[in-house]
């Protein structure tokens, strides 16, 4: 062995040493938090504290410029951790309105369904799940329930709405689907006592609701579900209040236009038929992040994205202007008329303003982390991707 | 103080305490990596090892598993860790090739060219700068050049090449350009040398080489120029060979594709202009990621993406092609043909076989790091973007 082989070795020993040791006290940091959880569930306190999550990040930036250490490191280690820390003190929260002698989830056994299912029952409420099955028993279900949530699929939200014709009086009715006029409507039709529309702003996949948005449309009779909210934000929610209207008219927007593109792109993709290894062997990050969003699309179910966008009122006209929009961009090609893309360019930046920028510094931020945990990679792809 | 109240802050206290211990330890750690891009640089052992890397993680998930931490959380932490480290072994590499003479980065001053001027500086050659004021002397600066990198943006780069006909004869003259065909063929016409195209395939924030691809072309004399890949190897880039007219044709469909969507998504956003704070509002994490890779666009300059749609051959017949395809998807939801756009989606997901699935798990880790880091969020956007 070399003296440059003997000094690497011993230089990395010491390395797997602190790294031995920086484990040890990320355990012992979650053991202190793990009681930090405790102590919060007892009293009801929120998990999520952004002012103490803030100000621990300022302290060990400052730390870190005061030896010499990058501040971005020490940021990004500890929100990681922090991250972590929120999922362990899961297990409790407060019950907060402890009258409520039942909740019933209808399809409770579905992905998001189920989140609601464990975070009530965390929060030591009596739940009953309700699925297709189980309409025959639904009085004994609904009896004495004190709030019912219908999480079912899109295009099965009305009719389930209009068989909830004899709930008790002053239960609560709500629905989490991502349309919320409609069922709105549906609910405020079909049940006399306090009604409120739901749209967690979130993925299943997400681990809980801390930080998450939830869109409230409010139906009738705020005070008596005022207990919810609250629940919502215990469980970490950033509560967001709207009409039912402007919900439904930015979903169009948001929901519509991206997943019929994205569609349309993977199909062009299809047809045209490049080696998409080759393709992804010539991309750079960037790239490979906006094929990663054209493809996990076509990992999902087709049937989600045709009530979407097949099942709102705006989505033609809106896709029809975007297509006549692609045609005369076309022709800017077409006529080799550069100046004018630039001009249209600039036309557009402008109306992004500062979010253009922000967006830039986002991404940028965003493909480090990728880069970090390798995602996004360029290796072979499995057959069956794993 | 009550009770409650006396406990949280002593389990705070002794959090803060083990969080002060983290970053010294991280600090510890970035000192013992700094000897040992010490030691590596000396020799000229390259400062990424994947085998090395694979193995730290390994450890740290095995370690983390047995006390009953979260092996992910200690992967990410790792990672990032290890990410900073390459960054501070960053100062000096070995020189592959003593004999060159001097390096001439014509555009060195620009974003990309800047960052291969502080490569071939750390690495110990004797690297010149050519910028447009520096034309009349540029005699004097080719003058025993070893390597001459052109450096130029895109629409430039045949124009400058041209130029380039009293190199030394045994000089590498070599380009960075994102297309490869046209000034490969010009750099062969001009210099009877030795030739080569590159195409490093990341943008100019990214911190190094370490990880990314460098595509290369070959021109002439290959035996001549290998040094200048195991130069780039020795910074951590990985090598992918390719023709460039493969190289330029899957361009076309990557960059051509994508940012003349984009450009379109982003015109229709303006003429219909909805509030765009609501809409962020109204977005899910995954939601806010498709608007942010829309508006980083636009943050950029107009001309380069003039010049990369209006200068690629290929790119009129592609786009006309999507536009007639999507206007084909536009009459399913005219005709409201639930069922065939379910077929053709379902046909599509097919072709992208595994990719898919692996794209949505991508994505979804993705955003628990955006989530992490507040990166995509929804709050309010300043004026000036910061």
């Amino acid at each position: 062995m070399s003296e440059t082989d003997k000094t690497l070795a011993r230089l990395r020993d010491q390395i797997d040493d602190v790294d031995g040791q920086l484990i040890k006290l990320l355990k012992r940091r979650n053991e202190l938090t793990g009681q930090v959880g405790e102590v919060k569930s007892q009293t009801g306190m929120p998990i999520y504290v952004p002012s103490r999550e803030s100000e621990m990040i300022a302290v060990r930036r400052h730390q870190a410029e005061s030896i010499g250490l990058s501040a971005d490191l020490a940021e990004d280690v500890i929100r990681r951790i922090i991250r972590d820390s929120y999922r362990s003190q899961h297990s409790n929260y407060r019950c907060i309105n402890p009258n409520i002698e039942k909740v019933v989830i209808i399809g409770g056994g579905g992905a998001l369904g189920k989140l609601f299912v464990q975070l009530f029952e965390q929060s030591e409420y009596k739940v009953c799940v309700l699925e297709k099955d189980d309409w025959q028993r639904s009085d004994e279900i609904f009896a004495n329930a004190g709030l019912v949530i219908v999480a079912v699929p899109i295009k099965l939200t009305s009719s389930v709405i209009q068989g909830l014709n004899s709930l008790p009086p002053d239960c609560v009715l709500s629905d989490i689907t991502s349309v919320k006029n409609e069922p709105l409507e549906a609910m405020l039709a079909v049940h006399k006592g306090p009604v409120v529309g739901l749209h967690p702003m979130f993925g299943p996949d997400s681990p809980g609701m801390i930080k998450q948005v939830v869109v409230v449309c409010h139906g009738r009779f705020e005070a008596q579900y005022a207990w919810l909210i609250d629940q919502m934000r215990t469980w970490g929610a950033v509560i967001h209040e709207s009409s039912s209207k402007e919900h439904d008219s930015a979903m169009a927007f948001i929901q519509v236009m991206r997943h019929f593109s994205t569609f349309v792109y993977g199909q062009h993709l299809k047809e045209e038929d490049p080696n998409l290894e080759s393709l992804l062997m010539f991309s750079s990050p960037i790239y490979r992040l906006e094929l990663a969003m054209v493809g996990r699309l076509f990992a999902q179910e087709p049937s989600l994205y045709a009530d979407i966008i097949f099942n709102n009122a705006e989505s033609l006209a809106l896709l029809k202007r975007f297509h006549l929009r692609f045609g005369q961009a076309l022709q800017l090609v077409e006529s080799e008329d550069k100046a004018e893309f630039v001009l249209q360019f600039n036309q557009t930046k402008q109306w992004f303003g500062g979010y253009a920028k922000q967006c830039l510094m986002d991404s940028k931020q965003l493909l480090l982390k990728a880069d970090d945990s390798q995602l996004l990679r360029k290796t072979k792809i499995s057959s069956d991707g794993q």
